[in-house]
């Protein structure tokens, strides 16, 4: 393809964290953002050249936001499909990934039982709708994450119901539009973050090791501290789901390890993830560059690593709403091996992603590094950080 | 010192590329950045979170800047140090670096008597106003570099001067208000971006290479291809130059390496420079995001140089100004060791700085690497762009 610059401009619906770092590596790349979310200056809109206030499956903000770009895409899973799929057709822009693999993903059920039909492993699943058949499924399967098949993230809609106890406060709280997963025993979660550009071509960054807490993700390792043939399963399985995925564009492919060193695959996300923010520092390309060149259909970015990188999310460690101000900054900047992202939210609540920090390890061989110390440190660092004034 | 985010606004006078460049630095910090330039979507406007469309010395327009940011700085010369000194008492914000120190460096000739006073080597130099005064220089010095006092920049106002006959074309191309400098018979001309952040404290980046032709920068390479006495003695002269410096920031010192291997300053910017955009891949932080911690008075971060880079800048290759439109940039998005920085100018014009590439080479060490291939390689990828459809 032949590329010109000025690029084009960019439709991002969802302006929160990933669509600020979306609009951070685009503008070396000379393409513009807009970003369209109900929360008026938004994170993105800081560093976005403009943003349009409307909610997400508002049909007349998708249409402003669609007349007046050259591409879209979301970063958000709450965007809607039809809407993104109708303004596209109307105002002859691309989206990207396609609209039609954001609603088989949007629904968990569907999404597991197409992963399940393109031979994909996954953990056992059964949509449950009352409390009796949830109790059938876990006498049945022995413990479960009980999911909301729609609109849950960052642990909002999934709880793990260990004995049929508890079965009826778990339905109460997730929605009768629900799936039970087997609890996998998990070694490990680990994740690949993928890349699908023009013509098929797929790209795959180092296998990373996530840490969740209470179902939020913590901090992520790279490369993952796992076996080699537990490295070579998860990048097989990642790219059997990207050849399984429509669109262009990244996706956060999250995975459990078993046990036995088999790999199945826990959730997609198609859009950049937080279990890729180490690409910033220690890849390449990050994955938010490869998500603009993707969705233009721009060559992609090489994917290799640079350094071994732990990142550390900065959560509200607060007990109720307020506004942000996070303290002992300076021993983050201090640190010669720390990089700060701030994602510019005015409040903080309870356990919110409020930014992040990744440290790195200069020349260091990532596969013999010392992740365990790396892993340290970037705890460290970030649990120096609050948002108490106490 | 305590620092807690969301940080302060910088207002920045200025939204050329360097401003665009450090409001791309600055979101990751959580420092919202504000411009001020003259030109309506100037470069910096498409990632800063607003700009203000003014003349650099229109004082309402710098007052309503330092009315709505936490601290100013600039980055651009034509910055006006008396209007800045008042915004800043009115208003009650910080401004860096010193405007004292800005109009030092507006004027050519107070800063080399500045600079000469305080011991630090600078070519001999002179004041001239007429035609008559420049062909005395000349008997005496033989050839000069006739530079405007004030004003110039990417070569604009420096006119060199062989011999008497050009001395009356070359005095009415620069204005009566000019000063001749020797010209140096240098070997090399070299460039430290320095820093000077909250007490004092001052950090210098490796010694840079720089590559003029028609006095304007075409590429730079780091480490510079000199020899350990010529780079010993050029720290030495950039650290004396920061600490005659007044004020926080990040200041491009440029030199000239002689066939003695002596170390001369040839000029003085006192804002991010050419020079150092090499900072943004090849060191561990790049000039920009080290002038936004500096202004704010943060900690500063590491200037250590993390690969081997050669940066070549994407100049007007066309004969008369015209809307910009780069063609084949498919070619530096592939190259796996290129990184590309478009500025987001409307309009190309003959020589105008419209992007730059930086070429790293991974996994060297900079002090070994075979920089000639690596400036080869870059040029090759720079002279492949065009803004010419024929």
């Amino acid at each position: 393809m032949s590329v010109t610059l000025p690029g084009p401009t960019l439709g991002v619906v969802g302006g929160g964290q990933l669509g600020r770092m979306l609009a951070e590596a685009a503008s070396p790349l000379g393409v513009e953002v807009v970003v369209l979310d109900p929360t008026p200056a938004c994170p993105a809109s800081a560093v976005a050249r403009d943003q349009i206030v409307a909610d997400f499956d508002d049909p007349d903000g998708i249409d402003a936001l669609a007349s007046r770009v050259d591409a879209l895409t979301f970063e958000i899973e709450l965007a809607d499909p039809d809407l993104l799929a109708e303004a596209s057709a109307d105002h002859d822009v691309p989206v990207h990934p396609d609209p039609d693999t954001l609603r088989t993903i949007q629904d968990k059920l569907v999404q597991n039982e197409e992963l399940a039909t393109a031979g994909i492993p996954v953990p056992e699943f059964v949509a449950v709708a009352t409390a009796d058949g949830l109790e059938r499924v876990i006498e049945e399967l022995g413990g479960v994450m009980l999911k909301a098949r729609e609109g849950g993230y960052d642990g909002r809609g999934n709880v793990p119901v260990g004995a049929v106890e508890g079965a009826a406060d778990a339905l109460a709280e997730v929605g009768d539009h629900a799936m039970a997963e087997t609890l996998v025993p998990f070694e490990r979660e680990i994740a690949v973050m993928g890349v699908k550009g023009a013509d098929g071509e797929t790209r795959t960054y180092p296998v990373t090791e996530t840490v969740h807490r209470e179902e939020i993700l913590r901090e992520s390792v790279t490369p993952a501290r796992a076996d080699a043939d537990v490295i070579a399963e998860a990048e097989l399985v990642a790219n059997e789901v990207l050849d399984w995925l429509d669109g262009r564009g990244v996706y956060g492919i999250e995975l459990f390890e078993t046990p036995d060193g088999d790999v199945l695959v826990n959730e997609i996300a198609p859009r950049p993830h937080n279990s890729g923010h180490w690409t910033i520092e220690g890849a390449r390309t990050s994955q938010f560059e490869n998500h603009v060149r993707a969705v233009l259909g721009w060559p992609l970015g090489p994917t290799e690593q640079v350094a071994p990188a732990v990142t550390a999310n900065i959560l509200g460690d607060v007990a109720e709403t307020q506004p942000a101000r996070l303290r002992n900054v300076e021993s983050v900047l201090e640190a010669p091996d720390a990089d700060l992202h701030w994602y510019g939210k005015a409040d903080v609540r309870p356990l919110r992603k409020m930014g992040h920090l990744t440290v790195t390890e200069a020349d260091a061989d990532p596969n013999s590094s010392d992740r365990d110390a790396l892993l340290a440190r970037a705890q460290e660092l970030r649990d120096g950080l609050t948002f108490r004034s106490d």
